[in-house]
This record gives structure tokens, sequence and C-alpha cells, in this order.
């Protein structure tokens, strides 16, 4: 899968998502139990070893290929005065990226995963949301089209960040859509903007969902009026690799948010992804529990960039060394319980 | 310091507690805002790094020496049946820690720690502290001063994790000794033990705290009569980290538990210690609270070892990652905030 040529295509896909393999679930859980320590000492630990057996089809899941994506775009409604930096700051930190100067840079060198940088059209920042659609139906399938084709299918695990000025309003505007509440419940602070400023960007969001509430004919539709280019071609990533039966480590509000059209339509998405790690962004905890998500880790962090699921990939690959290089009760002459 | 010769020579170690660099921590902190994100939006991982650099004096600190230490004691009270496992089980996991099959060998590897194990007396359990002192005070200054000697003065950052079968027993009975509450609110399942045996295991702390309690005179005292040797090594070598201003990940129940008496007798004695997880044993959640600290993680593990502070160690090594390998504003050309 490497494009979305449709809306047709699109929805199909989504609903003919690929389950894990449930013999290679057995079989990591199996393994978990005959590993020296009391069952269930390692907590999620075990649950994460085992959902990656499930998703990659092994008994005993491996981490030699994890792949992260940045994908960048630019919003019109930052126009509005909705984030505490410019639109110019979205090329220049996609400059800072190319150049490894960013957090993702050495936060990726450091969980061991291989770092692509995908800017998409950045000089064309998609529609203001309060006044039109981000953008039309092809523009958003070329975005979906553009995440789903970076996707490679040779690798054991994927996670996506962004990068793009203002992004956190059209994200609380797609929670809104996707999952219902006041663009109150959805808004807060991203890279960190005042009182006064965070009720403009509330009223902004507001005037988006009265603007295209009604309009909004699926999961497409929602993501090509409320989204942008970056969001999209994220939720292209994670639907591709569920297609590839891909585990994924989802970052931040934007990331989930991204997601949330196609949870809400399609309850069972989420189910090749593991929640990285809940962001301070005010929504994120709320969007967490509609995606029936538990993060990873709880840090304070609210960068996006995909740094939270960095982090987070350093348990993984914890979880997987430990599946993997522990002695059974018997290889190491140890008594089990009583 | 590789030895504590008396009380008298642990408590002025105690009382004499050297603080951090406060100049080194003004430097990180003043990058911290230089560096290409938002202010604070790196959360914790700023937090950690400016912890790091007051402890390592320098604004720029390291992780390339890190060390874990695991202490291994046998415990008179075991033979109450508070655990899952027989005390055999101590000495057979310690043959596991040197074969290489045990979790925390999986999970030192992948946190790129330096590894030693530590067993003391296996073959000499301590009193049963429902009957008994666990030791004399001569036995305790034994346990301390062999964790303080392990500890390597040119280390970046100490873990110690503990294998003991039945030592939840006395950790509870530290807690409650330390911080008051009753025996029921320190006692949870260890390694895993049914409903009859937590009975049973909560009966023996209250019979511990009232034979011992009135006669505890200060944290030795609390240390050598309710504790066991891998405990107070651990305290031991956590004691030592301070006084060469080493800082340290304590891992989950019993490695706090380890630290309970020192801290209640002074209450800054943690300032040079973030809790690295915190575990499902019940009294965990309320003993970080009592030391006033806020775990990095919270995987519901319950292994011990020092697999908590090894995961954690992780995020320590991003936090110091980033901290130094990002552009500042300045270097990339980006735009800082309106």
């Amino acid at each position: 899968m490497s494009r979305f040529t449709s809306m047709a295509d699109f929805n199909a896909a989504l609903t003919n998502l690929p389950q894990p393999n449930f013999l290679a679930i057995e079989s990591a859980s199996a393994r978990q139990v005959e590993l020296t320590k009391p069952i269930g000492s390692l907590g999620r630990l075990e649950e994460i070893a085992i959902f990656m057996a499930g998703w990659q089809g092994r008994a005993r899941p491996k981490l030699s290929q994890l792949q992260a994506v940045i994908f960048a775009g630019n919003h019109g409604v930052a126009a509005q005065g909705v984030s505490a930096f410019p639109s110019d700051v979205t090329a220049q930190m996609v400059a800072n990226f190319q150049a490894g100067g960013a957090a993702i840079n050495a936060l990726t060198t450091a969980c061991g995963a291989e770092l692509t940088i995908v800017p998409i059209e950045l000089d064309r920042p998609t529609g203001d949301i309060s006044r039109e659609a981000a953008m039309s139906e092809e523009e958003c399938l070329e975005a979906l089209s553009i995440g789903a084709a970076i996707v490679r299918p040779d690798i054991d695990l994927l996670f996506v960040g962004e990068m793009g000025i203002g992004n956190t309003t059209p994200a609380a505007a797609l929670c809104a859509q996707s999952f219902g509440g006041s663009a109150g419940h959805w808004t807060g602070r991203g890279s960190g903007v005042d009182d006064a400023a965070l009720a403009r960007k509330t009223q902004i969001v507001e005037q988006a969902l009265a603007l295209h509430g009604a309009n909004c004919n699926g999961p497409l539709d929602i993501l090509r009026r409320l989204g942008g280019r970056e969001i999209a071609a994220m939720a292209g990533a994670i639907l591709a690799a569920r297609l590839m039966r891909i585990p994924v480590l989802l970052d931040g509000f934007i990331c989930c948010a991204a997601v949330a059209p196609l949870a809400a339509a399609s309850p069972q998405f989420t189910e090749h992804c593991l929640a990285g790690h809940c962001s301070s962004e005010a929504g994120h905890v709320r969007l967490l529990a509609a995606l029936g998500l538990d993060p990873l880790i709880r840090l304070n962090m609210r960068l996006g960039e995909g740094t939270g699921a960095a982090i987070a990939a350093q348990i993984v690959r914890s979880a997987l060394a430990a599946h993997n290089g522990m002695a059974t009760f018997a290889e190491a002459a140890v008594v089990q319980p009583q």
C-alpha cells in the first residue's frame, strides 16, 4: 500500500484492518511465564513484548529496524495568532532537523531510530480552517499517500512526529469533531500561548467547528476540512503501517489527533498502536482516554517532533531485551513459585 | 568514604551532607532556555539534565560511567512463609545474575550500565525480625560498609538493586518505623503471595514493630533491627554516593525502604536521588510520597533487582543527549518566541 487514490480506497483500507498473529501472541505469553521472575512482575514490559510479538508475527519480536518520520506542514490558521511562534519557524526547524540540531535528532540517536524528515509544501499553507476547508479531497489524499509511501515494509516499529506552527489548533478541532466535546475541552496552550491567545485560539476552533461540523462526512472529510498536510501524512503512515501489520508508537497530541478521525470511524484502528507518552498539552489526556490507550510515560513533555515516542521506544527496546534475553526457570535451575 | 566504623561515624555522615553545585545548576538552566524548543517543552527531561548538572558539578553532565550494583541477602523471617518462593531462590538468582540470565542483565545491557553482583553471607540469614533483631550493630555497619565500598568515585550515576527472598517484609517494617502508619499500610504481596499469606505477613510486620519499635534509636538502629544485609548495603551505597556528590537513581520498594530511615532522620537526604519508578508493590506509592519523590516511570513493575532504575536510566541518558546535543536558537538561526 503506497497510495490512497480515492475516498473509497481510503475507507476500504479502514474497514479491512488486518489482525495480529494470535499464535505468536500465545507463544510469547507462554514464554513470559517461563522466564526467571515472578509472573507479571515486569508489568507493562511483558505486555509490550506480547503486543510486539502479535504484530510482528514472531514469538521473539525484534527491534533492529526502528523507523522515525517527521512530517512538516504549514497552516493558514497560524495567521490568526494561535501560536507563540511565526510560521517561518516551521521551515527553520526543518533545517534544524536536517542539520541534526533538534531534540528529536538527539533522541532518535539515543533510541536507535533512523530518522527521515518530510516537509510537505511548506510554502503553500493549508486553508484557514476558521474560514474554509484546510485541504481539498485531492490534497488530503495526496498528503495521506505521502505518509503511507514513506513507511518501509521491513521495519519492526514505526513512530511519526510533526512540525507545523499552529497545528494544535487543527488538532483540537479534529478531536472535537471526532469525539465530541466543546472547543475549550480540547484546546490548550500549544508551544506556550498566554491567556488572551488561548481564548482567541479556542474561539477559532469554535468557528471552525461551526463552519465545517455539519458537512463532515466520514474520517477523510474530517481530516481534509479540519486537519493539515503533516497531520494527514501521519494518519496515512499509521494506516499504512496497520495494513502491513507494523506496530506503531504514537507520539503526542498532534499525532493522536491525526488518528482521532480514523479511530472514531473504526474503533479497532488503534490496536496496532502503543501510546508513547501523555504530553502536558491539555487535551492529550482526554484524547488518550477517548482512544482507550494508556501511555507508557508521563514526563510533562509537549514538544512534538516524535520526542515522546522516541523516549518510549527505549522502553519497547528494554521490554524485548528482557523477553528475548532472559533465561527460563529450567535453563537457570531456579525453583518456581510454590 | 569506604567504611562506616561506628554509629557516630554513620550519624556524622548523615548530618554533613554535601550540596549540589549551584553554579552548574545555573549554567545548565540557562542553556535549557537557549535550546531550539519552547521553554519547558521537554518537561522532566529538562529537570533531569539540570539535576545531573548540579550533582556532577558540570553544566554539561555526562553518562559514560553508569554503575549498577545488586546486593543479595537472606532473611530469617522468610521461614515464616512470607514469600511465594523459598530462601534457596536467593542464591539461585545470584547464580542467574552471574550467568547473565536475569531481567537485570538484559536491562543493564540495554541502558549501558556496568553491573556488579554482591551476595552478602547468603548462608547466614539475618535474625527473624518478628522474634529478634535482624543484625547486631556491628553486622549492620559491616553491611553498610560493603555497600559504601563498592561505589566507584569516578561514576556519573549509580543505581542499586537487590535480591532477597522475603525482603518486602523487613522493607514494610522499615517504612512503618520510619514514617509511621500501620503494618497493613505498608505490607503488600511482594513476589505474589495470596490473601492468607498477606494476612500472615502483615501480622509478622506488626509483631516486629511491637517488639522493636520502642527500642529504635535513630536510623542505624532501625536498619539493624528491622532491615537486612542487602538493605543496609543499599543504604550504605546511596549514602556513600551522596558523600561523593554522585547522583543516584532509586529502584523500587526495597531500595526506597532502605533509604527510609536515613530520609526520616535527615529529610534532605534524598536530594541527590531521582525516583526511577513506582512499582506495583502496594506500599511504594506511599513511600515515594513520604520521601517527596515523583517517579520517572510507572509500568506496574515489581521485580526489584534494579530493573525499574535500569529503565529510568535510559530516560536520564536521553535527557542528557538532548541537553548536550541540541543546537541553540542562535546556532540554528531559528526565531525565538514572540
